[in-house]
C-alpha cells in the first residue's frame, strides 16, 4: 500500500466532513449525547476495522471520541486510511 | 466524593496489578493477542462502566489499550476511581 503525499492527502480531505491531517495521520473527533452512544459507535466502528483488516488509534473520555488513521507499514497515510475514514462516517451518519 | 491524597493513593494502588498515579489520574496498559480481543474487553469494561456512572479516559491502538481514571467533579481521584480500576483489573484477570 503506497504512502499518499501531502497533496494527495489534502485532496482527498476534501472528500470528508471535518477531518484534518495532522502528524503524519489523518483525524477527527465527535461528539455523542453520552458514553452509552458514543460507547455503541464505537462497536459498529470495531466491526468495520475488522472486517478491513485495519484500526484506527483512537480515544474515548465519557462523550468524545478522537480518531487517528493511518497505516504503521508505509508509515504514513494511504487509500486504507481513507477507505476506513470513509466507512466511519457512513455510520456516524447512519445514526 | 473526596479528592484522595497523594499518600492515601500510593497506599491504594499497592492493592492492584500494574497501576500507576500519574498527572492527576490513575493509569495502566494492557496488551492482547489482537484488536478483537482488545475491543472484546472493552466492551465488557465499558458495560460495567456505566453499572458504576465512572467512565475512563482509554485509548485503544490495535491490541494495546491505555486506562486513566479520575473524579472530574473532585479534580483529583477518589474512591470511584479505585472501585473502577479494582472492577477492570477482575474483567481482565476473568479472561
Amino acid at each position: 500500500m503506497k504512502k499518499l503525499s501531502d497533496s494527495e492527502i489534502n485532496e482527498k480531505l476534501q472528500d470528508l466532513e471535518g477531518w484534518d491531517y495532522n502528524n503524519g495521520a489523518i483525524e477527527t473527533t465527535f461528539e455523542f449525547h453520552n458514553f452509552k452512544e458514543a460507547f455503541s459507535t464505537m462497536t459498529r466502528i470495531a466491526f468495520e476495522c475488522e472486517a478491513q483488516n485495519h484500526h484506527p488509534d483512537w480515544q474515548n473520555v465519557y462523550n468524545t471520541l478522537s480518531i487517528r488513521l493511518n497505516t504503521h507499514d508505509a508509515d504514513g497515510v494511504t487509500e486504507k486510511d481513507f477507505k476506513l475514514a470513509k466507512s466511519i462516517e457512513e455510520i456516524i451518519e447512519s445514526e
